[in-house]
Formats: structure tokens, C-alpha cells, sequence
């Protein structure tokens, strides 16, 4: 079987063929306003509240994942980050960084699959570059956006210190993205039916905000998991945090993957979920906005902010005792997001 | 003699290895509040006028050349593509893919090379990201920038649509990025004290938009040379352009490089040029006013939009005949840029 046509170096040396490239994959699939006006930049009209902007690289490894591609996880790992700030997402750019011998045909799956999901999450590409490096260089294709949105008047999120009693949500159970994309990686091959939890939280951060327009902290425990992104926060804030190892939800698939390969879920990447530290009387009408929504229907309380020590998380373990949970020292999961 | 530490894997794995390299060496040079607060999104305040949004992946080798690095260049790319539109750039963010194996010595002078290029544009940078893929994979360091900027109110560049008469300024010689970078290529080891002409525009637009606030296009002829621009320019206007070899300024050094190695100024990369289609009212002041910029020095009419053939670009030559400027077919220098 043929691969059929494949990326050359003159994809991306500004000639007649690159010109073809763009006009026959990027424009035609993204299909902006900006695109097809061709300037060096997109001109924007921005509603009004506070610009946000973020930038993400994408290297997974493989490609396409259960639930997901490098595609729409770009646009949701930029998306995630928009709405972390309270932002609702607007638009986006695209930087591709294509191995010489790609097939056309892989590369315009991945730009369909982002564009599908840029409309899904109602946010535009409006502005793209397209490099090509030699074969052997590179890993098929590396994706770099970066997302504007705007933070609504009246929402803050971040703006407020962390303190103890106030309470700790997470909208989900943990590690299926990671788990999910190892369960594809040469050499790993295990049973699972699991998907990558990968999904833009945008909506969901706009239920919860419309409940409690101030937030002390909302991040997607992508990279290093939940482990890390809590100790990032504890040590920005100089406070510590108690987690309740029963109130964090792990499918089983996940857990038994976890088992085999000697993983701990709590440094397994997200993709799809979310923690907010919320005032103690905000929890409740925050845990029941983010039920109603269908991306945070296991939501729950799964600890508190506590005086200290600063910088440290603690977990109550389903067994009664406690441990210091640690960000990752070494290497675990590469390229999974 | 040592290379000195490493970037490995887990300065790309989420943990707390990861967060020492963005402290030590991101923040630490970027220096930027934004980035100090460490939110997943930054956080902006827009002055007025019209918000333009581009993007560049860079992927050049060697990453080092006379007159710049990847650092610098990837600032100056985005820069001028902001610049293009008429834009007053205001941040970056920058996506660094660095390969496993890329002494950390490296990677500090880059991003210290960035930062300085940065400050001296007057942008800042203010998110990030860092990836890390397997020592085989990626090149040293590839590094995607995307910058944010305003239009100042009353300003309008490729709003005119190109008609016959208008007339097509170069703000100086050409061939010199391409040129500069080739001859520090392995095997290609040529004589030149050439510098790559790599600077950032947005300045020198500045000064040609307060003579003529109304410019019907101006790009920066980088990959594929000034006869990509010409040819796209052509086609997107659906007009012809006639150009006067005299008139198109090409170093010594650089005329020579290109007969050694067989190439075209015409169609080698430049990062510092550009090129402005005006009113031919307004092409004398415009061209003064650039000579009275460092960067515009050597600014000269270099031809003028036709009725047609539509798309086409043609050239009368030094000798007094006439040829079509075509684009460049297949690949002619990759990883330029």
C-alpha cells in the first residue's frame, strides 16, 4: 500500500508549493476571514474585558491517541489555558513544524480533527506558519498555538490570595489522558477501552464563574498531574494543601494501568479536567453548577488550603494515614501532551 | 572539554525539574510580570486600536549565524509581521521544543539573545511554554514566537486595493539573511564578513506610516525572496508588477555567494527588508522619510504595479531586455529561517 504523497522541503521554502499547501489544507480546512486576507497578521475586533494570551507546543507521541489527536489537543490544551484565567476563548494561531516525509494524507486528518475542534470550542484560526525540517528530524509534525480570549467584566480569577479553609474542587477522575496515550506507545500495548479525557473547559469555567465571578485559582493538571499543578500552587501562594485520597476519583482502567506500570495517578497528565480553589462558602453552589455541566459531573471536594507548611502537599490516604505528595523529580511520561 | 549540563527529558516532564528551568533561565531572563505571576494565560492591557495577532515557527540551522541567532531572528520575525499590517507590536509568546542532549549553555544564550532583542523592539514577553523531545529528534532548539500589537487609530495598510501606477518601494540591498546563514552551513564554508540583515521593522514602518498613514500593501520578503512577495502580492491583487533590476541593490558579497552556489537574490531570504507598495503621490515622500531611517537607508523605487498579465511579475533587466520574475519551483533553501 502507497503512502501517497508526502511532505518535501519545498513545502516550506516559500515558493509556488508551499503557496499551494497552504491554500489546499490550511485555508480550505480553517476557512477564517484572516486566513484567506493573506496579511502578515490577522486583524482582530476584541469584545470588551481583559485580553489573555498563551502559547503551548504539542509533541505527543504517537500522533493519534484514543479520544483524540495532536490536532484537537492543541486546540484544547490552548483553549484550557485561556480558561484558566477566566478567559472566554476567541481565537487562535497555528505553527507546524513538519518532518520531510509526512504523508499529505496524516497531515490533513491532524488539521480536519483541529479544525472540527476550534468550531466545537467557537474559536477561529486566524493565523498560521508552515516550516519543514529534514527527515529524521523532528517527529512527523510538532504544532505550537497560541490562544487570545477575553476575561468577562466582573470576572477575576487569580486576583484573589490563597488562605486557609478555602476548599479544593477537581471536576473529575484523573490520569485518563496519559493513560490513554500510553496505552499506544510501541511496546506498552495494553487492554483498555479508556479515551483521553482531552475536551475544552471553557464552558464549564463559564458555569462556575456565573456562580462565583472571583476565584482564587482555577489550572488543568496537565503535565506532571494533579501532583504537580497542586505543589505549583502551594509554593506560588506559600501555603500548604490537605488532599482526600477517597475524594479523588480513578476509573479503574486507570488505576490498573497505573499498577502495571508503575505509575502513580497523581502525576498522570489531564487533558480534560480542572482544580479551582474556591472560598469555603462558594464550594457548594460550585460543585453544583459544575455537576450540572457534562464535564464536570463527577466533580468534588477533594481537599483545603491549610497554613502550612508552605509549599506542602499532604494526603489523607483512603487508609487513614498521611503522606507528603511530591511533584515528579525525575522523568515519567514524556511527550504526552 | 565538557559541554556543561544538559536539557534531558525531565526538564520537560512537568515535576519540579521543569520549574527550576523556567525560574532559572525563562523568568529569570524574560523578566516579564506576566510571566512572574505564572498563570497559565497572561493577563494584558491594550492600548488603543486595532489588535493584530501572527506567528512564526523557527527552525533554522545553524542556530547561530553572522548577525543573529534563532533567538534574535524569532523576535524579529514576528515583530516585522506585526510590523506589516502596520501594527505597533506590543509581546510575544515564545514555544521552545528543545532536543534531549542541547548543552544548557546553549539554551541560555539563545533565550538571553531573545530577551535582548525583545527589549530592544520595546515587546515583552509574557508566556511560554517548554517542550522536550528525544535526542534525535527536533534540532538543538526550535523555537515558535507569536506577537501581539495594535494598529494605531488612522492607520490602514492593505486596506487600497493594488491598481496600475502604484508604485513598489525596497527599503534596502537584498540576499543578505540567506547568504549570511548559508556560509556558516558545514560544507558550505565561504569568505564573507557578510552580517544577515535580520532587525526588527516595526520602527522604521512607524515612520513611513506618519508620511502616509493609507498604504495599499508592505511585507517583508523573507522565505522565497523578494520574488515569492512580489509573485503572492501579484496574484492576491490580481495585477501585474514591473520591476527595474537597476533599481534592486544586491552587495557584492552577496552577488557573488549567489554565483558560486547558483542561486538568485531574487529568491533568498532577507529579515530585515521590506517592501511597500504606495500611491505614487506618495512614493517620494515615503522614500525620504525612510532614508532617514537607519534601516531605510538605501530605500529605492524599485518598480510599479501594471494593469496585468494578473499575477505576473516581470523584470527589466540590467542589459535592457525584459523576463518574468517567477516564484521559486521546487526547494531552493531550506531551514533559512
Amino acid at each position: 500500500m502507497s503512502a501517497g504523497p508526502c511532505i518535501e522541503m519545498s513545502h516550506g521554502g516559500g515558493g509556488r508549493i508551499m503557496h499551494g499547501l497552504i491554500q489546499s489544507v490550511f485555508i480550505r480546512h480553517f476557512d477564517s476571514a484572516p486566513l484567506r486576507r493573506g496579511l502578515d497578521a490577522a486583524l482582530l475586533s476584541l469584545p470588551p474585558g481583559r485580553p489573555a494570551l498563551t502559547t503551548d507546543a504539542h509533541v505527543i507521541s504517537p500522533l493519534e491517541f484514543p479520544g483524540g489527536d495532536i490536532g484537537s489537543l492543541a486546540v484544547h490544551g490552548t483553549v484550557n489555558d485561556l480558561a484558566m484565567v477566566g478567559a472566554r476563548p476567541l481565537c487562535l494561531t497555528a505553527a507546524f513544524i513538519l518532518e520531510e516525509g509526512l504523508p499529505l494524507a496524516t497531515l490533513e486528518a491532524i488539521v480536519a480533527s483541529m479544525a472540527a475542534a476550534a468550531t466545537a470550542a467557537g474559536v477561529e484560526v486566524v493565523a498560521g506558519d508552515t516550516k519543514v525540517v529534514e527527515r529524521g528530524h523532528g517527529d512527523g509534525i510538532y504544532i505550537a498555538t497560541t490562544g487570545l480570549g477575553v476575561v468577562p467584566p466582573g470576572v477575576d480569577v487569580g486576583g484573589i490570595p490563597l488562605r486557609a479553609g478555602q476548599q479544593v474542587l477537581l471536576s473529575g477522575p484523573i490520569g485518563d489522558h496519559g493513560v490513554a496515550v500510553l496505552s499506544r506507545r510501541e511496546g506498552l500495548d495494553f487492554e483498555t477501552d479508556l479515551e483521553s479525557d482531552s475536551a475544552p473547559l471553557h464552558d464549564l469555567v463559564a458555569a462556575m464563574t456565573a456562580v462565583a465571578p472571583w476565584l482564587p485559582a482555577l489550572r488543568d493538571p496537565t503535565r506532571g498531574g494533579l501532583a504537580a499543578t497542586l505543589n505549583e500552587l502551594a509554593w506560588a501562594g506559600q501555603v500548604g494543601i490537605r488532599l482526600d485520597e477517597r475524594a479523588i476519583a480513578v476509573r479503574p482502567d486507570v488505576a490498573a494501568a497505573c499498577e502495571l506500570l508503575g505509575l502513580d495517578p497523581l502525576h498522570v497528565a489531564n487533558e480534560g479536567r480542572l482544580i479551582c480553589v474556591c472560598e469555603a462558602a462558594d464550594a457548594d453552589p460550585l460543585l453544583a453548577a459544575m455537576r450540572a455541566h457534562p464535564l464536570g459531573r463527577d466533580a468534588a471536594r477533594i481537599g483545603e488550603i491549610i497554613a502550612g507548611p508552605p509549599g506542602q502537599v499532604d494526603m489523607q490516604t483512603r487508609l487513614g494515614g498521611s503522606r507528603v505528595v511530591d511533584w515528579l523529580a525525575g522523568e515519567q511520561l514524556p511527550r504526552i501532551c
